[in-house]
């Protein structure tokens, strides 16, 4: 049997690994790192680096998939039809690397930022991947997530006494029950969408680049850091050419 | 400056330590225990083999706290008189410890299962004890969450495409939206909850001791499997006599 891991590895700093993502990743035959295009060079030298440190040197075969994104003319004319294309595509793509790469008994592994459940696409990639006839045993090594690394920066806890967590990204947070924005996580949010939905009360516990040597932390009434944070991500994101950034909405 | 850290130590599983974990473990001067005396020998011991694995058998003094809960009588008379007594009185307990036990630029810490942002008590205690006087910094080092372990070890996603996610307790289920229970995880449930919420065709994804030798899990539509989640719950804290358990619904 073969097998392909999930492995969680944190928000960025190094010291997030736990002693089962660093045996997982000794593990490893060979890495399989999905390229859209996005991915920056100190991003992929985290990676490495990761690997580099904890096999002593001894870097597996990483084997790079183009994962070009959906057709933009056939999704102007069918949405779905496009990302159905694309998911087949890219599920293909990496159906043929196990079949080339991979011998009886080896495991290939995926290097995931946070944790595999948490807005990724990796462990819904790989039962497409099934879906093509592959067969392989899937793991999941889970990792520090965005909302634990965000708390622990601030030294809070998620939510007030016994109330309820809500964790949601920036498209769907508009549409958010207002009780909901009392311990709000809000992930994958490009655009700032707090400043639409959030009451100038609302307290923000903002985090980018979370235990990382760029970290940036602001905290404060959504009234009075609402702005700040708005240029914050900007000018990060233009010095450093990609941003990780989350944050903690508390409705009083 | 003398510092007081909560570090996150995973759901039981000892590779659930990260490494900043294990770094911060070898940093302390001594290790607080709030002992509710419901903790069982496998529970300390579990704590104690981390500490001396990762600290060369050098263990530091570990210095327990009683933590006798609220005063029965003036809790029936008063409810929030008596817990606001039991915090002040454990306040007080932490405080006198520090005082004693940790010089200037001492470092003590408390293990807190799980992640110390997620309902867990620690942080919210020590900004208490801060309030009796006492000068400290606190810091908190993030550890794999309950929720986090679950999908891990089902490898499974937390959400579906693009969902929000929702984590509340057992005693806030029966209060949740409906359609907050597509995606949401249950914690600190002792009673099996989801039993009076869930409609049979929900998906429930149940797990104890996650990560650890005794690990059960179970899957199903709670129709299906919601008996049996509830007698193996009752018969392995009868065997082991704790347990630590979660789990997530998936509403059609």
């Amino acid at each position: 049997m073969r097998t392909i891991v999930a492995i969680g590895i944190g928000t960025g700093n190094p010291a997030h690994l736990t002693t089962q993502a660093i045996d997982a990743m000794r593990s490893l035959d060979i890495v399989l790192l999905l390229d859209k295009g996005t991915d920056t060079d100190d991003m992929r030298a985290l990676r490495t680096n990761m690997l580099a440190e904890h096999r002593g040197g001894d870097l597996p075969e990483i084997v790079t998939i183009e994962d070009t994104p959906r057709d933009p003319e056939l999704a102007k004319r069918d949405y779905r039809a496009a990302v159905a294309e694309w998911h087949e595509r890219r599920a293909n793509k990496i159906s043929d690397v196990i079949r080339e790469k991979l011998d009886d008994g080896g495991v290939a592994g995926f290097l995931v930022w946070g944790d595999p459940s948490l807005y990724d696409s990796t462990l819904r990639m790989l039962e497409r991947v099934r879906e093509t006839g592959q067969v392989f045993e899937v793991r999941s090594i889970p990792g520090i997530a965005a909302p634990m690394a965000l708390c622990a920066a601030f030294a809070i806890p998620a939510n007030r006494v016994g109330e309820p967590i809500h964790i949601t990204t920036g498209r769907k947070l508009p549409g958010t029950a207002p009780e909901l924005l009392r311990n709000c996580f809000v992930m994958l949010d490009g655009e700032c969408a707090f400043r639409d939905v959030a009451s100038e009360d609302t307290e923000i516990y903002w985090g980018a680049y979370l235990g990382d040597a760029r970290e940036i932390l602001i905290h404060g009434r959504v009234g009075d850091v609402g702005a700040e944070i708005a240029e914050a991500r900007e000018r990060a994101r233009a010095e450093h050419g990609w941003i990780m950034d989350t944050y903690l909405l508390r409705a009083p």
